[in-house]
């Protein structure tokens, strides 16, 4: 028997208080990991306060992951010792046509690391070793913990949409995500704009890799912008003018989200048709995705900017990340 | 000089009348086309009431033109006599990122056969031979003429979103573009659904090339399509249930828009972002997808349904496609 020192939260928008469970029998594809670092995504934040009507409790969020291997199943390939991430997702079947074509992102059967199971704030946890990540020796823990989530969710879309070389990037919202993907677009050559709503970050953006910066409240800053973009990214959870950001984008444009904003968008069809400009949607990323992005942060010197606090810290941690005052990603700790 | 006998409202929402006029002198690029054939798009509708603000009078509508090259200028590569057709574009500027990338439907220069320049409900026309296409000998005159405007509309996304051989796609509505479509999506292999708000045409879809066919109007019949459809063509410029319209696609699947419905589409993000649902529009096509279409149409047999009427009974076929009767084109004929 193994028992994992946690935290959780015991209903919704509880404090988390500790927390310790005996974790289930090591499945075949299974490896322990001893967690050294875990990042604190507006995820968890969703899943305390129940705001998705998915949580049950006790619940252990957590799902950017850095540990080292404690223990392995039978069939892992994964060896004890080596440092690895785990993050939003923890499993999928392995047998339908998405999982089949690489998109085990979008398998109807998926499973998430804390939706029905024990997440990262904790010593130890158990998963699945199909969506486990050797890290590549370069990158930090503290700052390669949030690329697991936080960094495949903005990197996988620049991906699929084959964003080049010289592409003009639209940045919306320059927070957790928005910090990383201005990091990815500078090392790809593209030329990113920052759109924020903190006067201050408009000042950081270039040092992130932004080649300019728009304020997010002032539409007429975002109305100059008209027919520029080749792509926008937004990491912004809000409620956005989107007409007037459609507007930003050239003809064959694409506005991709990857924060859902709450309820209904209002999209005249004419702005989609009169440039072929396209809306979608990215949802995290394959565990190829994750692999490539790894490789990618590792080669460019990529990593989250972090502020990190002790795992028993943490209901001081999530207040920070409430408050939106934590530049860019807080971490959790269990040194 | 030549004279034009042409018909045109001489102000908005009037029936046509005989106008005669003076073409332009023919530029280098021009070439004089005598029209035998000429499509009733609904947009010549819209440009004849001024629904969209954009009209001006005398208007001589019609933009599915085909005919024979009877005078060419110094610089046209066109041999008179020659067979030809002519589409919704009259010109771009040849010179911006756009038309040098092939993307000439999208210049924001461009002009259009019958907004601001006198259209095919002529004898002849005179325009730029850059937009004047030299038609396939298998094609008959009368049903090629839709394919220049309707045709190349519902092809066009097709190739530029790579719908694939066993594709399942869906077609939102069965008039002179959905019937087009299930045409060219049987030769290429794929699945088409046909959704039509008519009876008699569910019936007809299969003759049209579809694999099956759904009521529009019945939410049931719609919401038993969950998660099938890789692409989604709506022809429809209607406002539809677009929540339950995207359930129908599968992850990564595309909606794409050409026709544009009134109004503000009302979507909810979290149906772009769980599944990377794609929304997007399509304008017409290049040059060098009505070169593509038209090559491909012949090879296939492919053709418009069309019910053919004099030139000079503009006004009672007007008034078939006003009262949705015609199955499935119209085309005014000068012979």
């Amino acid at each position: 028997m193994t028992t994992v020192n946690a935290f959780a939260a015991l209903a919704a928008k509880e404090s988390l208080a500790a927390y310790a469970y005996e974790a289930a029998p090591l499945g075949a594809h299974e490896a322990e990991i001893a967690i050294s670092h875990c990042g604190v995504c507006h995820s968890d934040l969703h899943l305390i306060d129940n705001d998705w009507s998915s949580s049950t409790y006790p619940l252990v969020p957590g799902h950017e992951i850095v540990g080292t291997v404690a223990e392995v199943g039978p069939a892992c390939r994964l060896a004890t010792g080596q440092r690895v991430g785990v993050g939003w997702q923890r499993s999928s079947c392995h047998d339908c046509e998405l999982c089949r074509a690489g998109h085990e992102n979008l398998c109807l059967r998926q499973e998430a690391t804390c939706v029905g199971h024990m997440g990262g704030f904790a010593d130890r946890i158990r998963t699945d070793e199909r969506f486990v990540f050797p890290l590549p020796a370069e990158l930090d823990a503290a700052a390669a913990a949030p690329l697991l989530c936080g960094g495949v969710t903005v990197f996988a879309p620049l991906r699929r949409w084959a964003v080049r070389p010289g592409a003009r990037v639209g940045v919306i919202g320059i927070g957790g995500l928005g910090h990383l993907a201005l990091q990815f677009l500078k090392a790809m050559g593209c030329h990113a704009t920052a759109f924020t709503s903190s006067p201050d970050k408009r000042a950081e953006a270039a040092r992130l890799g932004a080649s300019d910066a728009v304020s997010s409240t002032t539409p007429r800053e975002i109305r100059a912008q008209a027919n520029r973009f080749d792509f926008l990214l937004c990491t912004a959870p809000a409620r956005l003018d989107w007409i007037t950001y459609l507007q930003t984008l050239k003809p064959n444009g694409v506005l991709c989200l990857v924060g859902a904003p709450p309820g209904l968008m209002q999209i005249p069809a004419g702005q989609l048709l009169s440039a072929q400009r396209v809306i979608c949607g990215s949802d995290i990323g394959s565990p190829a995705d994750i692999r490539e992005m790894l490789a990618f942060a590792a080669q460019h010197g990529i990593g989250a900017e972090v502020e990190t606090a002790p795992m028993a810290d943490v209901n001081r941690a999530l207040l920070r990340v409430r408050e939106n005052r934590v530049r860019y990603r807080m971490v959790l700790t269990n040194r």
